[in-house]
């Protein structure tokens, strides 16, 4: 027997557990009803449109099988049937096929979810070899599967999360109530067991400061209890705090998670950042979810701008093919596309960035070719917003957001002509990898002149960088456009070294100040070979928060602030999320420089590993690969590296070693 | 308080009931099983693509109120808010607000279904008044309501129905089991009560001959009992057949209908005349559902060409507004078209004309407003397969339906460039009340350039005909072109004179064979004053039926046919539907052409009254309007009419008559 799939029509899965999470979002509000002040919690809509999964589905495999085999339906809905060689049978039918040629064609529909489908079977059995067909709209194109939904029995209406049962570490009476402290942040349904039946409210925070200000929480639970027991929705919190009450409730926590498996590890002698290595993990767990969420309090939603860069960490600390795809596929929605991503431009540039990063990384070919003909929906979609030459165009609704920072707002900002630049360069090299020769010609083309006139309108001879924008005269310079000349590799070696002296290190340039943008500017610094910027912000930045007592990497950081301030963010007293997925970057930093492995070719066929000691005395760590991790070691003395995949070359300077597969090589320093 | 209606995303309610109802078809299918034979029913999946509803909602209403009001949201869904002036409430709570300008937000989300709002209200009470805003891509469109939800426990995600209680007229044993006969077809959930526990299979049949024939019955339903008690799922049937059991089920059924009011009515001199309006009437009321179904038994689906003429049989008989609303929500299904309406091309521009045809009888402005944008959208669809002077083409995944009819199949058809110059002229006039002049005088020009282009291309000066293609040379004449020239004046007064006497009167012309078409040739017969060719038609074709003992219409009938020969159709036995929606047009042309009432300006707001008493020797009828019934009375000495409303205008030959309202006017003949 193959192995077998739940399957549905492609993206359907996605589309239904997007809506559904988009769409749990709550916040906490003060309502007076019957004269009492009280806090109550209130659904909080998505801010973009979120599509419904497909409620019709039709599938089907054509093949000729040698030997005889017994297949079956099974389906999460009785609306269905399975026609074989054109004779229809209900599900749960045994069907005997005999050697030869079978035509087998199925056909579901479930108006309050997506039809999915199951059979065993050894040639016909269920999984992305079938084929829409008929009147979807969209045919020939490959089922929906999961590696999460392969049994029978799997309900993939149910996200398959994992669940543990776990206790506050302390509780203490405070403010005429109890404040529970469950250790860390934590993401679970709240149950009371055994308490006396009535209305309680649950003021949760992240910091105890938060579930103490039952007046401007962000989120509260309002439980009631019936025959002893509660179990709320599922929320976010590390403190819980119950007013008006003399003893304790009995509180847990069904903690929800994704079991992601963590393949990436990093060691060394700082003690900090060792602990901010683990910090960022959790962090970035807690936000590994259905698809990569921003933060795990506030909004729990899926932004194509954070979740480019989760893709990054991801592959440098769970190397998780699946939960990439899924949010690749979260993020793109249904047709039409009639609004940006997330309603921002560059959110769907990096959205079209993504998908070559990930098969450059995993060499998972299927998937871009699934996903083909939803990029070309998407260009299509963008280049509908172009100005006539082709280039990126300031439209009246694009939410143009690129950093929180202050550009030139005169015309098309430079930094936005870089992502397109990008995305342009990524649909042509899958175009040609599904062998669509003349969008690749052409799309490549535009690449190269969005790269030609970005070097010929944007760049300031005088000021040695790239400006803002060209028709203000203005010549307004921030870091993010000479920021990406560096990283996307947009412009000349020269003016490269232009950028490097006038932009980088030219310190009347507004410097970066949030983390989500510090992601770029990182990895262009330690691309030029300066280590000292990162690590100086691991102990600042990262280190900061750590020494303030966060368990999880914050939204937002800046040291001049003290108390509660730190809490603030968008107007509300504790809007900030204090668990978000955007300071994870240290894994990927470290990973790709410090430990310096990185794919030199597709799914890491090739590789190198350049490690750099920066300001450690020594370190050890593994980085995940879609094969097996490759473990290296470093002190003042040597580096040994221990590879479980094939093409490795250790470079260490002018010198290179080729690294074979399972046997520790040691150079010494 | 003002009326409050039940409020949703605009479509939503109509893609919901549409989803539903085009995945209730079930087909019997024989199956072996342990090597026993049985019928099984087996879902059979919509023909074309079946949109699910937008799972979220934000409708807002913004206004100035002189007096207090107590405003209390009512949803369908906990996932929702309100926000007044800014500041949110869950659900049900009541929410005082005082004089002056408000700004109040509902917003929620359903996965199931759709969500839906109520609030009772003076100002603030929901109805079409509400818009949507924000995140759905459908900005500043009118909520959607329907007259049948109004009241705050109704439930939007059941359709309102009627039931009613029916035991079977007569029951025999037969064939080793019983037949039971409910007189007439019905539709329904069957019922059976006090029977032993058990598996029991119910041969369902329009006729006898049907429900005995088990291995070709077109419907089945496998009945397990439990408790003594089993419910079907509705389905449409006169008899039930239920092989092996020696003493009769207590079967009762559940008879489901749309309470529609007939306004109209037509009794004459001859019996079967009269047999047959009631026939009619009992066929379309059976078929009068979510929208206008082509037949009750075997797709129950909503086909655009079938609606079209249910909408002229509905002005001339029930003039609800509602189900017509309903059917064009219904047949455009969401965005983004990108197939025909039903697949086929001329059903899509049938839905074009609709809308105008719409707007003429009833004086809505209202819908057209809110249709207006996807009417706009369906005209781009269009746009995006016409030929490059904008005519129509053939396009190889185009159905290109217009009847069942041998036409010239070389190129653009004739025909299909008539309906389409007649969408072209309903965006037109729909362009200009909705106050769009771009589209106005666009579409009104290239209305007027497709009609040019007919005459000039498609005109065979030889035949005196239009010919169904210019480009193959073999210049084939079919009535469809003619008829439509003359009905929807599409050419000059000589030409149709030449239409007439060549191909209309010309017995070498292939006849119309199916009622479907039958309907325009009948209403472009009667047009030109000819109605004994109808009247004969109502006596051999629909006579013929009645006489065979039809208790309803049939899908088509052939006089050459003998016994069950009769029941079959598409090469199923019982495939063919014998209760068919198209069959009930002798509704419309004899309110239009015997009774002989009719707009002549939007809305009634002008009519004639032009009766022709035809082969009969005296009848009397009404017709509906939106604003009250007009009643005619004729024999060979007078004409006697009775008008509920204004504007109207008798008119015998060259003489003219005011009618007054109310008041019963009498001329001799």
């Amino acid at each position: 027997m193959s192995k077998s799939y739940w399957i549905w029509h492609p993206g359907a899965f996605e589309l239904y557990h997007s809506m559904l999470l988009h769409n749990r979002r709550t916040s906490a509000k003060t309502v007076t009803e019957n004269g009492v002040k009280t806090r109550k919690s209130a659904y909080y809509p998505p801010m973009w449109r979120v599509d419904g999964p497909p409620h019709n589905a039709e599938l089907m495999k054509k093949a000729t099988i040698d030997n005889e085999e017994v297949i079956e339906l099974f389906s999460n809905t009785d609306d269905c049937a399975i026609r074989v060689d054109g004779k229809k049978y209900p599900k749960n039918t045994k069907i005997t096929l005999f050697p030869g040629e079978h035509t087998v064609e199925l056909m579901g529909f479930k108006a309050e979810s997506f039809p999915a489908f199951y059979i065993k079977g050894n040639v016909f059995n269920t999984d992305r070899t079938w084929t829409t067909y008929n009147n979807n709209c969209q045919p020939n194109r490959h089922a929906g599967q999961s590696e999460l939904y392969t049994d029978p029995h799997d309900n993939v209406e149910i996200f398959k999360f994992k669940y543990e049962k776990m206790l506050p570490v302390s509780k203490k009476a405070v403010n005429g109530g109890v404040l529970y402290d469950f250790g860390r942040e934590k993401f679970g349904k709240i149950i009371i067991e055994n308490a006396q039946d009535g209305e309680y409210l649950f003021s949760l925070g992240e910091s105890y400061e938060e579930a103490l200000d039952i007046d401007f929480c962000q989120l509260c639970v309002n439980a009631t209890v019936k025959d002893g027991n509660f179990t709320s929705v599922p929320v976010a919190f590390r403190y819980i705090f119950v007013p008006n009450i003399d003893t304790p409730l009995d509180i847990s926590l069904d903690f929800e998670y994704l079991p992601l498996e963590t393949r990436a590890s990093f060691e060394c002698d700082d003690d900090l950042v060792n602990q901010l290595w683990k910090t960022c993990e959790y962090t970035m767990l807690l936000n590994s979810r259905e698809g990569f969420f921003d933060g795990i309090k506030r909004d729990r939603w899926v932004w194509s701008g954070d979740a480019y860069q989760s893709y990054f960490v991801n592959y440098y600390l769970a190397f998780d093919k699946e939960i990439v795809k899924r949010t690749i596929r979260i993020l793109r929605g249904a047709e039409p596309m009639l609004k940006h991503i997330n309603t921002i431009c560059d959110y769907t540039f990096y959205w079209l960035c993504s998908i070559w990063d990930y098969y450059f990384f995993t060499g998972d070919k299927g998937f871009v070719f699934d996903i083909y003909p939803d990029m070309l929906e998407v260009l299509r979609f963008v280049e509908g917003r172009l100005s006539p030459d082709g280039m990126f165009d300031r439209k009246s609704d694009d939410w143009v957001f690129m950093d929180w920072s202050t550009f030139d707002p005169a015309g098309p900002m430079c930094a936005e002509q870089m992502v397109l630049c990008k995305s342009y360069k990524s649909v042509s090299l899958c175009a040609s990898l599904v062998g669509d020769t003349v969008t690749r010609e052409r799309t490549e083309k535009q690449s190269d002149y969005i790269k030609e006139q970005i070097n010929k309108l944007y760049w300031c001879e005088e000021k040695g960088a790239f400006i803002d924008d060209y028709n203000s005269g203005r010549e307004n310079v921030t870091r993010h456009a000479n920021i990406f000349a560096i990283l996307f590799d947009l412009t000349s070696e020269d003016r490269k070294k232009s950028i490097v002296k006038n932009v980088i290190y030219n310190k009347e340039i507004t410097p970066i100040t949030t983390p989500y943008f510090e992601f770029y500017e990182l990895d262009a610094m330690c691309s030029i070979g300066d280590f000292k910027y990162m690590t100086d912000m691991l102990s600042s930045y990262w280190g900061g928060m750590l020494r303030l007592g966060a368990t999880t990497i914050w939204e937002e950081f800046d040291p001049t602030k003290n108390g509660i301030e730190h809490y603030e963010m968008y107007g509300g007293k504790y809007e900030k999320s204090l668990c978000h997925a955007w300071g994870a970057s240290p894994i990927y930093l470290l990973g790709k420089y410090a430990l310096g492995v990185y794919p030199t070719d597709v799914g890491y066929s090739k590789y190198e590993v350049k490690p750099n000691l920066m300001s450690f005395k020594h370190f050890k760590g593994a980085v995940p690969t879609p094969n097996g991790t490759v473990t290296v070691e470093m002190n003042a003395d040597h580096v040994t590296v221990l590879s479980k995949i094939d093409g490795g070359t250790l470079v260490l300077g002018e010198k290179k070693y080729s690294i074979e597969k399972g046997k520790e090589l040691t150079v010494a320093l």
